[in-house]
């Protein structure tokens, strides 16, 4: 079993970013523990500030991987086009988010990820990436 | 460990109500499979069509028990009482919603209980339920 | 042939609230007059101010009655929960008001119940009952 | 007993015209049916996809017949000149529509006849057009 | 001379809630305080978090009483059929808050009962039923 | 000088529609006095309820007649095209109106024609039709 | 007969401000012409930059006076209580702009005072002050 | 105790202006038994058509006086600037108003001042200034 | 193959209509280019300001034609009976603009025969018409 | 003649996404053919998923070319930044699409990109590069 | 060169009025600090909390002035007549704002000055006016 | 002293694209006249066209540099990740905009940097980086 955490802009900054909203323990730290929990899982992660980039992911893992989970960070609410890219390809992909986006500003309780995703998962802290595994483990 | 399942309106007709969008299977049947997978936890389910209802059952549990899984239908959507309700406890409350809603009508893209939940889980059909309960034996 | 008709709430003050908008007879009176021009048809009258009352009701005889005749009252404009119940049954439901609501406040002229009804009728006073009855005889 | 039937623009194509929304029969057949039925009443019919000739008949026929049946088709949701000649003639107007326009496009929900007419009845295939001629004749 | 106080949902709570927002006096030791300062006036109290309670509370007292003093919590926002209750009944009707709704979320600036009540008394705390009881009291 | 009086749908009606908004004066007979007042002046009227018959005038008299007093009626809030014909032929055009149309429905507050008109004249009953003549007449 | 000419915002600078919207002659100019063509009309004069003098103005002459014309400039868009004064006097008043205010910003399209004036004239230069002037006498 | 009462514009014409929304008692004559029933207390009076003298008012008594009773009329729903000053100062300040102004226009629905006023009063005729008053003794 | 070019209002002044945005060209002189070149196709040409006419010709074309190329004009942005009418026939049909209707007013930019058409060619002036046939030539 | 075709995110996959959508052709295989066909015009071809790259090759081409033929995909309803780019170079750009987006989602049918392109095609398939090129070959 | 510090409402209360937002500097002293530093600039300063006020010194100082440095306060917000003084003036203005008002309330976001002034500064506390008069002096 | 001036998209063609609203000036050419001026600052400059590049940059200088002068262009309007970005970092950062982009079109009306900028400044052509840079100098 193959699948891909893709995160979007600033989540590279995670640990010094504004600690009361984001936790401050780095990602590269959290995802050796997931790849610990997960020992049969083939696990890979991938982060880029570019939206074009995390597109060129999408397509590149999106036909043979079993899942992809994907936080695109503020292109959540702005990307018609990683959008569109997660619908183009076959593998279901989970949208998770660290904080709970419902909490902060108005603009990002929009999600143009969300009418495509699998299912959506948020507001856990990092545990959001854990929970969205486990769910590809069971199904 | 105390956990209480709610669900509000017309989510006692799952098995029998639009099988296409909600899948075939009767919460009960469903209830005794999560009592299963997790025996140390003290479950219970509640179920009501009414807004009331769901609120005294929030308030009666929202002092001692450690988490409640709220799916509360087309209420969240439309209740702020109910919101009110989750903000006005102490036990943490997490959002499921077994369809995603943000693939169906405009309407229900709206929650008033997202900004004052823990976290939101939704789309994973039943399965959203056991992610729910599986976040809080991890915390 | 079994239809029920249900009231929403303020239903029950009809005759005495507001007589130059919804007329001076009660519906217990008007109800009578129903069964005696419908004798063939196997008529009930349920009324409540109640939001989950009404969806139990609906869940209850949207499986083996012919037809539901609903006038949601004020719910009409707010309730996705009876919307939802009324695509859920298997029985079809037809709209009715006393009033024509598109003359009344703008809040009025919104319906969650509309789409998911097999039609509407509207503005005939107590006849709009008596029109829906006499679409389920003539189907 | 004299009334009148207008139909707008297009539902001269019924029959032909998208039968999985309006049905395969003609007006025409289906008003030698009402002519039959309804034997006691001076029946008249009349279509145009001419906005200004609906205005026009609406003039000719309100202020000696006993009623309007209108369809007025998309001029429904545009028109403002159609509502303004439904509330300068005498004639009582009865709103018919053949699909449920609330199950269609958005722009479809809004009415300017609506609150101009007597009542509106909707949904009910081309047994509308019925359901409006007994409630004159029950008056 | 007869008032009932009528409180909403969530208001069972008060002294528990959100001390920072609402206090932490319960109401029924505000009422006894009330009814000590106002001996000549016959008080009633009653709550419930059931919209359709509320209603037919407002049903029952609304034909002999001679004020009712009115905090529909979060129903003001949303809540049409109670609205629709006050504007039923001739009692007349005052709308309290205990706190200044309008510097809350924007989805507590409208009130659906405003526009039906005699006056709106709102933000002074729990004084806010006191002030609305010397209005009936020096009318 | 020659000057073109034109008017839109439903001002046929004008002296017995709705005389408590229009008057109970028919504007044929109004035009008699203002042929009488305005003796050196050509004046001609032309009155349709089809948008297209107004169009077809407009572009007859626009590019000879020294002005054009129109009153589009109903379509003066819905017509692109009557306000392109304005804008595409070269004799001024003003707009006037019988009654004030800011008391009226909000969907009256909104001209397409006013943009393109060389100015407005409203609210002064058929007064309006008057100042509009003496306008051209005083350049 | 008494009429008072009142000006808002700005006018003071007609005839040097942006002469290719306004035109290049000064008001008090043109309030000269005026009294030589109404020497029967007693014709006064006022302009004030400050929404409270134009607010005291009108209740000065608004009970005696037999017409106010009044452009009211930019408070025109945003005054309420200019609005609210001009339905408190008796005197009528007509409300008259020199430029189409509706060929200029969105913003300039919303009058308050138009729905309590008597009637509106707007886009015809200077002259609009003359037609309303001709209104008052030929009333 | 030093309390003064300052109302906005038209307030002034009290008694004279539309006696069917506000009465027909003078302020002035008010504000005489005002001074009589709460004779310990140091009350004034301030009424300006002007947004500017409300501003320079709220701030010369807004840091020494105990209570302020504004109703800024109009203002209300357009001034910011007079919003400001109520934050600005230390003095507690009620926005009152005589009639329901959630019975009136749409416009008049939205308040600037609600946010930043300790509480809201309204509804209550000129009652609603002896509630505001009374609540300042109590507090 | 038999194309029809069908033409809404105003589009008979085009030659002499503000040249700067439509050309001066008159569309008869085109049409003759257009036969010269297209000499294989049975093309006819139709131009009418009435929109009942549009929908006439629609319907009397739409079930044997090969091809419909409309400009609307006006009516693009306000009729849903012409969209109604497109959607109705079986020809396919393209909707064509001479100017780019996204330079222009807001109100233009929306057209209710795009989402009906088979597609849109816009901006190319009177090439426009070409391009559309090339198309059906091609397919 | 030199004339660039660009395409946005996510058209890299044609072929292999959605081909019910966009067909089940790659655009490498479709340019060939476009290559055949227009064998007097220097054709070159451009893809990229990043909006950045994009620019990029429109300031690249943006001076000397004789036509662009842009599909941005989705960053045709939310760069900005790319429609500065189009309006910054001088070479006219075509924009094209391959479905009819106004047959599609809500935020499909904004184009940043139309108002400063020459003009627009869309809904043809892949024939509306075809289109777009016969139209810089016609100029 | 003559420049003029303009300033808005509640502005004279800089130094007492919410410090955590203002700063607790006078505008008085800050003033004699700018006086010293551009000793060679002619520089005056005006405050009212006067609209009009505001409107007749833009007016006296804005045909000889060689700049404004303007800070409306809250009118920024409100005051299309300051706008309009402000483009009816030839000395160029410079709006400027001590606190970030995009940080704030949503309706403190839009300005009518900004499309009219020269330029913007704002968010740097009292710097924000030495900026604006450092902008002038190297033009 | 470190300050980095970091420029958004298409503003590497100022001095060749739309002169009469950029000026004509290279940024290169004015960065070497800033550099000149101010000596003792460190300055550096990027641009790029690349959302994820400037997202990059911001990260890079934004924990050492003392200041940030930000001109993202097009991006300011739809880019929530840049604004992420800056509210993630440690230096403070000036919004700058070289035309008054509040005299543009709407949608350059809005800005996410703003709200987490330390200040703006605008209008000013290439003086407002100059403005922006003295701001931190004098700190």
């Amino acid at each position: 079993m193959k699948i891909a955490i893709i995160n979007g802009p600033n989540l590279n900054l995670l640990g010094k970013r504004e600690p009361e909203v984001y936790g401050n323990e780095t990602f590269e730290a959290y995802f050796e523990l997931l790849q610990k929990e997960f020992k049969t899982i083939d696990l890979i992660y991938f982060q880029s500030n570019h939206e074009g980039d995390l597109i060129d992911k999408i397509h590149e893992v999106g036909f043979d991987f079993d899942g992809i989970v994907l936080n695109a960070g503020a292109y959540t609410h702005t990307s018609i086009a990683i959008a569109d890219a997660v619908s183009a390809v076959e593998t279901p992909v989970i949208e998770v988010h660290i904080s709970n986006v419902f909490k902060r500003e108005q603009f990002r309780h929009q999600s143009y990820i969300s009418p495509v995703a699998k299912g959506t998962i948020g507001g856990f802290g990092l545990q959001s990436y854990k929970l969205a595994i486990s769910y590809f483990l069971n199904k």
